[in-house]
């Protein structure tokens, strides 16, 4: 054990390795990441999903540091749960530090929480790992990847990430950097899988401009951006198209405007003085004159965008020859939603533009070619595809392949399964208890497949309660039956009406266990008259 | 009204005059396909939607014909709804009448629907609609478009189509028959936009072939493709290559079996004798010797490919080195379904293939290549995108205008919009009732936004149903709690006592109105000790 690096993604079978990874070495060890998932769309009534780190806490003592790569949700938003039950520091770059800063003010948990601001470029000691920290391109500022010196040997971990030549802050990924990991050489490589099926190269943040000429040029009224909160670079377009064309701008929602004031304080985003309007002002100002950006990009109802596609916004409407430009893709499950708002835009008058219209977006993450890349860059040992499905993973693992890596160098793991490191070698280890985590309320972990099938049910046919009376084993009057989500109860008189009947004969004839008796024989009534299945309960009270 | 034209896309702001459309000539009117939709993911516990069609049943004596245009379930889905009430005759191509015939079969109706079989290249007199059938490429054979010539002028109808220039059974679209019309002079041509932002040309069916090649060459093992079971091309396909490679191939699945049946039988297939073997004897082969097709690429749990990715399928499991091959794309929200099942077949061991890993499936629709082409071969003089969302006809109308048609010869409209056609010039008419008809169960239009908000509010937070016992306005004993959907109730003994406590307090000081106020306050105690809101109902019994 005592040279052995254990490496372990923790969470459900999702984006592996992607929310929180373990570097174990001995009694030492560091995570990287603490991040959330998004529900899936049957996993219903569920606010956010995190890693079940049960096994890390189980070794809290020993862990010496947690590093977050890059600022992103998915990175960052289980910090307030992992840090209530660990004590160690966290390590992250100025913008991703200050978004965990408004994470941990939030919970009220700034006060006991360490944090320590690195840079690119920096060497940190932490226990056994010498963590190297190197700037990855990605569709927010600030990120890295890693280059973890451990006595076993050199992991590079590529962060989320992709190679831009021209991205918007001027700031490539650190190839000098990963070349010369390549001449110490690396142990193993783990690098993100995301666009594994995406041949070729994820496009430049700069084919963006023309795009965005293009539509500043032709738009006959205002122009609305929406685009992640997070997206500065973005952002920083977006401004500079705005100057470009001689509009003003405004950003709306507080997402929006906390992230740009952050990054404008923290040197990210230079916004030219005076292009900036309050919101209140840009909708005072002639429609050609302006632009506004603001979020709501998934089709989230509650979202300024969501609310502007069904008229419910309060500050202003959707009026004749706005543009709205939508500067994202729609995250896997959301088509539906970001399609519907989409049209209902479209109903209300506004031209709307989006990808594939127009580039106005492009991914964070590398295709293909550029995974290609990074392995050649690197040359590892072994190479862990990690940050995608099992899908991504396995396809990520044939790109290796074809590169000429040999089966037994590459691991396809899932999340809760151990990578072993000794002399060299990777050998797949044990398995860890692990999944997901649902975050519901305050409730964290409590909503189980029990409840979840329960809501299934519930959502698919709705309920029945039948409230009876009864005295001596017979049953008293009518009973009174309260129902939702099954038939819509002012239409449905005659159906409720026949079910009583039909309660009453069963009560008369029932011997022992009314209860029991009339549920069985209202769910089959039911079904016989409606072809559906409410849940049915059955309560009895002595009169 | 004697000489105008009246065309209506019937059903809601969905895939606009895809499932259903009339057409209106003084006391003359024509239905054009008579489809379903999908529900969408928030649409819970709904089986399948179909077009509001009460305006044309408020006309249904007017009625001299329906025409389906092809097999699939977006365009013959509601048949047997339409039939019940309408009694007209239906026009359909050998193939599509067949698949019509199965479904009103199931609904017992075959006796009283009189169908009429039609062939491209046919014309016929439909009250004052001539009709004539022009063959279409799609991912259906026996496809139809339309060209109908009314008093008001011809109407040009495209179908769902593609141009395949090598479609599998070599019968292009028919480009003489749309060249001819625009020789007579079309007044309008109603066009599919369903890729109206895919730019270019959609492949042909032809490069699946040497995909196939690959996987048949490549496969270490059982080969077992999934694709839509209407899709008979593919099946083709599948059976050409399997008999390239030397493998019996086995259809199973109900609906594949009985499309592949009644293709062969009218000749739309044509598979090599001996080719296909039972599936208990292909399951008894060598690996290497067999090919396996299937339905379920759309991840439902129920199919044999969902039932195989969790080891539920009663007949044959995965075994190490099956290749299996999604020959197919996800229908929009079905995305992450079908991501699931992909990898959880990886997760037992299978090689997974599918778009964009390899191109082993192509859209049946025209990109925006052969929607210019359509324009050109028709030259119309007013043109209307239809077969898709707001959002593809607003894409269709300006590929559109880009090739010079001007903006008031162009009409986007939804589907509850008529259009109307008088003197050579089109405008756009009233709007009618229209909407979505859900169906559930044996129930058609019973659901409304009332029972699906009742059913999400149950899928968010399920219930609590309170059992109070009474007497003389006081509360005996402690009251019943029955929950569903809300917590784990085995974990949560400590929340029902105290919510039981918190129930005695409030019913002590209760005077009057017992059941509200328990209701409210114990909603406010749920939330205030688990941020969730469950639906509540208390039942007061006088004991």
């Amino acid at each position: 054990m005592a040279n052995k690096l254990r490496i372990i993604p923790l969470g459900g079978l999702g984006e592996i390795g992607k929310n929180m990874m373990m570097f174990e070495y001995g009694n030492n060890s560091l995570v990287v990441d603490a991040g959330l998932m998004f529900p899936e769309n049957d996993m219903l009534g569920i606010d956010y999903i995190i890693p079940d780190f049960r096994y890390l806490l189980s070794k809290k003592d020993t862990v010496r540091g947690v590093i977050i790569t890059h600022g992103h949700e998915d990175h960052t938003g289980a910090i307030k749960h992992l840090m209530a039950e660990l004590d160690a520091p966290i390590y992250a770059t100025p913008l991703t530090r200050g978004l965990l800063e408004v994470k941990l003010r939030d919970a009220k948990m700034h006060q006991d929480v360490s944090l320590n601001t690195i840079n690119a470029g920096d060497r940190v000691h932490i226990g056994p790992f010498d963590v190297e920290f190197f700037h990855v391109c990605h569709s927010i500022p600030d990120g890295v990847g890693l280059g973890i010196t451990t006595p076993a040997g050199l992991i590079v971990h590529s962060g989320d990430f992709k190679f831009d030549h021209t991205p918007v802050d001027g700031w490539p990924t650190d190839y000098a950097k990963l070349a010369e990991f390549s001449g110490r050489g690396v142990l193993a490589l783990l690098s993100d899988s995301t666009n594994a099926d995406s041949a070729g190269w994820t496009p430049s943040e700069a084919v963006i401009d023309p795009a965005f000429d293009q539509v500043f040029r032709d738009a006959p009224g205002r122009i609305l951006v929406a685009t992640f909160a997070s997206l500065i670079s973005r952002i920083q377009q977006v401004a500079n198209a705005a100057f470009r064309h001689g509009r003003k701008l405004a950003l709306v929602g507080t997402s929006m405007v906390e992230n740009a004031r952050m990054a404008q304080k923290l040197g990210y985003l230079e916004i030219p003085d005076g292009l900036l309007v309050p919101t209140d002002e840009a909708l005072k100002m002639s429609p050609k004159k302006v632009a506004i950006m603001t979020t709501g990009t998934q089709g989230e109802p509650s979202s300024i965008l969501g609310r502007l596609s069904e008229a419910r916004n309060r500050q202003f409407d959707i009026i004749a020859n706005d543009t709205i430009v939508l500067s994202s893709h729609p995250i896997p499950g959301n088509e539906e939603m970001v399609h519907r708002t989409i049209n209902k835009l479209l109903q209300r008058g506004a031209r709307v533009i989006y990808d594939p219209i127009a580039p106005v977006h492009v991914s964070g993450h590398a295709s293909a070619e550029e995974m290609k890349l990074l392995i050649h860059l690197t040359k590892p040992q072994n190479f862990v595809p990690i940050h995608g499905e099992l899908r991504h993973l396995t396809q990520h693992a044939a790109i290796a392949r074809a590169m000429g890596l040999a089966d037994e160098n590459i691991a396809v793991v899932e999340n809760g399964t151990v990578l072993e490191f000794q002399d060299g070698k990777m050998s797949v280890g044990e398995r860890i208890p692990g999944g997901y985590v649902y975050v519901d309320g305050t409730g964290v972990g409590d909503i189980g497949p029990g409840v979840m099938r329960e809501r299934e049910a519930l959502a698919e046919n709705g309920f029945v309660v039948v409230n009876m009376r009864v005295k001596n084993g017979q049953m008293l009057g009518t009973p009174e039956l309260i129902s939702r989500g099954f038939v819509f109860v002012r239409d449905s008189e005659e159906l409720f009406n026949s079910a009583q009947e039909h309660i009453a004969k069963v009560a008369a004839k029932a011997n022992g266990d009314l209860r029991q008796k009339v549920e069985t024989a209202l769910s089959e009534f039911f079904y016989s008259e409606t072809k559906r299945r409410p849940m049915i309960f059955a309560l009895v009270n002595e009169a």
